[in-house]
């Protein structure tokens, strides 16, 4: 479910040019996001004016206003007629039809967006509303300025907001006919700001309903997310198997060098996992290690002498070398009914712990199953650490999971200790974090060197805080480093959901900065006074006035006070 | 009290020139401080003649002999007189009127100027002494040459000694009318033979009598060492404030992301306060965040869009923004009377910890009013590892301070696994240390880049040992590496103190060279006579006569064997 | 044990100068280690017919059949002649007595070639054979190419296989007429891809018979192997001493900072001993610090002025500098007969743990006593983790020895966390490895850039395993990144026996990719279908034939499949 825009918002931009052009463009006027993202560009200060309007052209490009000029770019490539009204599952077949015309090349991605836009109208995106509203949604933030533009815009975006990761932020990518591995670039090697994160990668998974992923190894300790889809997932090790169903909000732990493979058991539904990996044998690569395969992928037991291989397995070397090469369909393959039904367990091991086990014991944990530690009416936040599932003690990460009411908002607060790398995984809205490195770098006009920079960063004791700020959609990541406070707001139209793993965990606490038991109201009296250089009673009447904690209604959440 | 040599070497300028010129002379040519300094330098077997000729040349710089030349550069600036034989107190008030004479931009550090000296005066440097014994001895080190060159010195200081740390390795100094923070350089910027502190930022900070320092937290873990004065602490988090009393001797450890802020309490001394961060989102960068502000320091509240701050906090826009855009006299401001006595806590909470309180429980630690683990006429050593204090346990740091005597020396010894961090906090002296990296890099005759150099330091298994040496002030800090042996020697006119930051402490032993216990005296007699190639009798009597352990009595101290 | 074989390799081209060129010919030509080495040349795939020409080409030269041209070199050097038939002891007798006739520089050279070819002849191989057949053996491979060329096929194999390390990779060398020290260079040095290893250093020791080895201090953790020989230990801390015998197969854990010296005991072997380190003040640098020294090594006590040392000391300054400056015969220097006994350990303190001791108290543990964890006809493996040598817990190091019965092999398997450094200590063979790395970076072409290797090294995320293969023999380190797939194989003429220092030993497990316990047979039966996309029949046809564990027959073991 993570990171499909890219590819969604092209096969979209298609299916407009079968649709009106005048009915897009109509509801795009009315469109809250981009009267929102437009607002955004105003609240920038340090902006000139052609910043500004530069800012807003792109809110407008973005959501999709001037597709008209797109035309030329779908000129050459595939086109597919999605006909509305009518039942998801017959549109997918139809759509899945169409892709039988297309060249070979093109027939893949075809496919992929047909299940894509089948999930969307599904409702997946938590409206379950029917397939037209579903469209007109879609209408409104369809069109994309093509891959070169994009990554244009991508660099720039790097210069001013480097926390922020989308489709083109990811270097490798595997694909197959039945779904895709995609591998985040690393995060220092996005900016110098990240760091402190060297030692993650993040790795995103999709998998078509009724396929089996490939089993390998990794040299790196991971942490697995179930964001969509139901699957069973087998752990081998020491010659032994564990096997067990996973579905949409578990966690599971996978220890390096455990051998791991998995179906996806849904006949419609894709399985999307996010993954956090800390690699153990170089501090910032990993690399999947493939045995039962054959060509492609490549088995590593292909590696090894033929003469070896027949002397360690006992079997002529011919007999080897014909079991090792046959595999060419790549790390996703389509599985059939009965080799599903063989594959899937019986229990749903993650809703059910193990009667008398250890939580030490425990493989999978479910994050959406257990009581929010926050909830009110704009949100609720649910959370797993160390002392809830202990798996996660070594990695020092825990994982938790924010859903914000539509048109409501979460914090402002910051992390003690913990670097937070965040993923959207449904929903819609935007962000804006207070950060005083960016500024810094800025003040020195860019033209300075790498060396320079380090220099600036720390010249002045007394920081500037620069506002970051980005639109938020389902498949983009953002990392807040520890003490950095953030703001997430949900758009208008939908819930906003988020998973975060925060990274070095151990004694972290999340700190309010408004509403209940915020920073402001626990100083003294003369504290504020001192502190705001204004008297106290003033301080109070500011900060003293929410009584709601963690959750806010939003800013335009149906209070007005401007 | 650390690190404020500079500026009072400057003013101390100012008052020699009313002075007379002859009688600081008279007194420097009997310093016994000058003839060890200058004798040092024949004891480097490596210097040629003109070497040497240099070495004693900076001895006479920096012991003031030539001061003459200074006046000069005096002569611009700002001039105070200075009073001898009257009451401190008055002195200050008299000092600071006249400050008042200053143009604008001068006034605050002809303040400083003048705070410092009072401080001198009132015989904190341990000697006791009145008004004008005191003057007599600053004469003695009193002129400086000026800014320019002093860096000079200090960059070829660097090329030798990279372990010694000084006023202009400060890269960021944040000065108010009240005070000061300054943030020492990254230690590996200084010195790649200092990349083992890469993870760790040393903080000096100094508030005036009867001040309030911002609140404001930090993406860094931090242990806190209370060099001089009595102030009030107070820590913020999840809601929850804590605030104890602090005095000279306190240890704080503060989490990351702890909102924290401080009074000075005292009526005339000031607060002063030495600190060794470990950043927790950027490896050797931190950042502090000031919430309760406004201008200046900038409060991050104002990054947030003014609209998402109205909805968190439930109040118009307009008022919120008046509570953050007021203050703007900076991170240290002058507080009333009332509101000193107001933040002020009854409790001593340093002094008593909790009656039924773990140690855990325990936020204060004071290490001077614990039982020294050595102590002779020569010195005393005080000492709090994670043992003692438990909070320091994972920072994984032991602080320590030692007391010098007069003429007397600590060492030789080495720490087996701490990196020690050392800043002088009263009186003077010298220090000298053993290092196999220097002079390696030194033998590459300091042509070769970088990439050579770091082949180069270990080219040689059988190492030579270079001679570290450098004078020791208030105010300097210097690092000693696990394994090297050290001297440090107090000046025959004062105590020598020095708190110590033990970075790796865990495991950590202090191993002694000379007198009890020193590891030659726990070698066979046939390992004494195969080490040293001379018969066993002839080592006892030379490393078996000395009885006292860790602190002797110095080369001048009475005993006479040369 | 380890790293002598350079030397050794000259001396015995200098013996078969004056034994018969044609014998030794004639041995080569059925040398099956030649075929071996020639046969691998031909399964490296992708090699051009020019690559395989030349792989093959080095065979013949590794092997030593085109010796007659390395004459030239042998010229100016010096020659001795070795008599065989005749007892060893006595050979080696005469043969020092031949150094004696050598010029003075070559005399130190002579003797310790005298020694290996001592040793050898002992039988130490494990052969248990006479003075000739031990001869013969050697003839086999005794020819080198020289200096100069060797280092060329170190660079160009370092190209290939980063991950074997041979005599040139060492970069300083600490030489005395008994005995040396050896220190690996860094690992990241070496390449990117062992960056893993960065805080990790490789020291490699040999004294000669009836020596004493000076007492030092290093800034580093240490895990010492005994690889051969019998000596003892004896360490220095806090003023106390502990003394404890030390024989092959002795793991000892040295604290950082803890003064070290030893003395080898035996008349005739040699000591030899494998350390690796962990600095504790630079991440990948440490030093040796003497005390108890003179001249050389220097004494780091000289580096103190003499003053200082004097008061210290309590002793004259003549008296002190005369015992300081008297040693002058370097790290390792010859003891008598009465000092060795007098130095030496009545028990064997590494055999008989503390009656009472807890495991913590037990300084040495012989892994070789130890049972085995894995043993069959094949080889036997014995492992030492933090569970049985508690020492080793800190340090996060395991340490194992395998002893791979000639002819069979170890593997397929790999390690799930650790990295394996890998020291030969006796026999010869070769290893196969699967990597993923190598074949990207080869991939790239070799002319790309440091940075843009880095970027390919994860473009793709179904990778190419490179098969790794280098032959081993003794005095071979080579590295096991975790996760790689490892086999290695005894030659057929002697026992390969293998120390493994492991590093992240916490928590890794040995996975087997064949035989009993593989990953394979614990798939379902659909999951093999779809992983390797033939029946599952066929797939266990494969691999669920062999029903040994761990150790194999190798390819020449009796076992002909193909
Ligand atoms: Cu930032
Ligand atoms: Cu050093
Ligand atoms: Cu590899």
């Amino acid at each position: 479910m993570v990171i499909n825009t890219k590819l969604s918002f092209a096969f979209l931009l298609f299916s407009l040019f079968f649709l009106s052009v005048t009915f897009s463009l109509a509801v795009a006027n009315v469109d809250p996001e981009l009267q929102l993202c437009k607002s955004q560009c105003r609240t920038y200060h340090e902006f000139s004016h052609r910043q500004r309007r530069e800012c807003e052209q792109k809110c407008e490009d973005y959501h999709g206003q001037n597709h008209g000029e797109g035309e030329g770019e779908g000129g050459g490539g595939s086109r597919i007629v999605l006909n509305s009204n009518t039942d998801p599952e017959k549109q997918l077949q139809q759509c899945q039809k169409q892709c039988e015309r297309q060249r070979e090349q093109q027939k893949e991605q075809c496919r992929r967006q047909c299940q894509d836009t089948y999930e969307r109208q599904r409702g997946e995106e938590g409206k379950g509303g029917g397939g037209q509203s579903g469209e007109k949604d879609e209408q409104g933030r369809q069109q994309e300025q093509g891959q070169e533009q994009e990554q244009e815009q991508g660099q720039e975006q790097q210069e001013q907001n480097p926390y922020v990761f989308q489709d083109q932020h990811y270097t490798a990518s595997l694909e197959t006919n039945e779904g895709r591995i995609k591998i985040l670039q690393r995060f220092h090697q996005r900016s110098r700001l990240l760091r402190g994160l060297k030692n993650y990668r993040f790795v995103y998974l999709e998998a078509n309903p009724q396929t089996f992923v490939l089993p390998a190894h990794l040299d790196a300790e991971a942490v697995v997310y179930v964001a969509s889809g139901r699957g069973t997932l087998s752990l081998v090790s020491q010659g032994k198997r564990e096997s067990f169903n996973i579905k949409q909000g578990d966690i599971v732990r996978i220890r390096a060098g455990t051998t791991i493979y998995m179906i996806n058991r849904d006949k419609n539904k894709k399985l999307r996992i996010a993954k956090l990996l800390q690699p153990v044998a170089l501090p910032d690569e990993f690399q999947p290690f493939y045995g039962p395969a054959g060509e492609n992928p490549q088995s590593f037991y292909r590696a090894f002498s033929e003469e070896l291989l027949s002397s360690a397995l006992k079997v002529e070397q011919d007999r080897v070398q014909r079991v090792i090469k046959q595999q060419n369909k790549g790390v996703i393959v389509k599985a059939s009914e009965q080799q599903i039904q063989a594959l899937s367990q019986r229990e749903e091991s993650g809703m059910f712990p193990f009667p008398f086990g250890s939580t030490e014991s425990k493989r999978v944990f479910n994050l959406l199953s257990k009581e929010p530690s926050i909830s009110n009416r704009y949100g609720r936040l649910h959370e797993a650490d160390a002392n809830e599932f202990q798996q996660l003690q070594d990695m020092d990460i825990a994982v938790s999971y924010s859903n914000i009411t539509k048109g409501s908002m979460e914090g402002p607060f910051f992390n003690t200790r913990a670097t937070k790398i965040a993923v959207v995984v449904k929903g819609e809205g935007y962000m804006e974090m207070a950060c005083p490195h960016v500024s810094q770098q800025q003040q020195g006009q860019g033209q300075s060197t790498g060396e320079q920079r380090r220099e600036q960063q720390q010249q002045s004791a007394s920081p500037h805080y620069q506002r970051l700020s980005s639109p938020l959609k389902r498949g983009m990541l953002f990392v807040v480093p520890a003490g950095h406070p953030l703001i997430v707001v949900a758009g208008n139209n939908r819930n906003l959901e988020i998973v975060c793993f925060d990274v070095n965990a151990e004694n972290n606490r999340r700190e309010s900065l408004a509403g209940d038991k915020n920073i402001v109201n626990a100083l003294e009296k003369e504290a504020k006074e001192l502190a705001f250089s204004i008297p106290a009673r003033e301080v109070d009447e500011v900060f003293a006035k929410q009584n709601e904690w963690w959750f806010f209604p939003g800013p335009r959440g149906g209070h007005a006070y401007a």
